[in-house]
């Protein structure tokens, strides 16, 4: 009797961290969501919201950091049990480094709601529907344990390193164009930076979610990285 | 006596662990010094060397990775046990990253020295200096299970933000200046932001460290993240 008590409510104590884990994604999602629609619509006050919001994502880590430890400690999970908990830990930190990068979007926001509209600004509503439909579909995955869809949103990541570059290398080129364009383009492509990061961790989440479900490392040969690292662009490309 | 012999060889399994932080914390602390002499010294063969050996970082993180689960489900540790095999696991995703920065410095390093010199490249070195120390001091810490020391090159992490931010608004003048500057003083901005970001990484080791030795979260009040986010630089700065 007593051990089966035991057993449910272990199993009841991970389906709350689950739930956890879940919640914070659905946060994390909304900050993300929030962030782009603060920069197509130079939405200040919700750009100043999307800042304040970013604690609560730091409260759900601390949270579920405590849990897991403490869930370690008492439980002594093996096998399935121990990695429910040990990817409950790694997805909460993806998740609450995805809610600092929505945070800095939100942050540049302002600074680029104090100068005229660059027309290259259009690119961060662009990354940004493919990096939300990514982190959706990582975040089913996770709610549903489906490794086929993790590993479809992970391969996804890779539009959006040829999106981040190709937005890259036209930013650059406002920039050349006029050095009034430079401060808000700096500041796009740091905002297209932090988009592309936020598309790695989503990839990182569906990694761990690999890990929980089938148990190994997922191996698989994917190109990884944006291509605008090595980009030289020249300010006259008509030049001789 | 079996007891005994078991209890040993647990003891000696943690400090494998730790050894295994401490080599890898080695290896992180040498490719971003290996990086920034890349940049300063436009050395295209050690930036290929810097950008290939990130993949042991990422050996050194599968290792610590595996070996974390194995001790958590054989060894069902409690207490200043989990607390040394949960900080591995956090301390060695943070080198992974520290590692990917130093990688992306030294990628970036290559299209830099595809063109001449730009005046704030002294900037990398003089921030990577500092982000040296700070690494250095933080894995000190880690060996020597040292709270202050983690904690004082924590609040150190605040230096690296004010030169982080000034290098940026000296970057943007630059590229206003003439916009041949522009490419490589993107570069720069991004190599800049490389750099703070593993005085971050660091400084999230610093909090392990001190949830490792004194078993709770750091809490303390510093002002966090750059002001280069809000930076909103002018090209003509004497104009009305």
């Amino acid at each position: 009797m007593t051990n089966e008590h035991i057993v449910r409510s272990f199993a009841q104590e991970l389906q709350r961290l689950s739930n956890l884990i879940t919640q914070m994604g659905g946060v994390a999602e909304a900050q993300v969501g929030s962030a782009i629609k603060a920069v197509a619509r130079r939405d200040v006050a919700l750009a100043a919201q999307v800042m304040q919001a970013d604690t609560r994502l730091d409260e759900y880590e601390r949270e579920i950091d405590t849990e897991t430890i403490r869930l370690l400690a008492l439980r002594q999970p093996m096998a399935q049990d121990l990695r429910e908990i040990v990817s409950a830990l790694k997805i909460a930190s993806d998740l609450e480094r995805i809610g600092d990068y929505a945070a800095n979007v939100a942050k540049r926001s302002l600074a680029l709601a104090q100068v005229p509209v660059v027309r290259p600004t259009a690119g961060i509503p662009r990354m940004g529907r493919l990096v939300e439909e990514i982190l959706k579909d990582v975040l089913d995955a996770f709610i549903e344990r489906d490794v086929e869809k993790a590993i479809g949103a992970w391969r996804r990541d890779e539009e959006l390193d040829d999106l981040y570059t190709s937005l890259f290398r036209e930013v650059l080129t406002y920039m050349m164009e006029d050095p009034r364009n430079i401060t808000p383009c700096t500041h796009l492509l740091f905002m297209a930076k932090n988009l592309e990061r936020i598309g790695d961790h989503a990839t990182n989440i569906a990694e761990t979610i690999h890990f929980l479900v089938v148990g190994g490392p997922l191996i698989m040969d994917r190109p990884k990285g944006d291509d605008s690292s090595f980009a030289v662009v020249q300010p006259d490309q008509t030049a001789p």
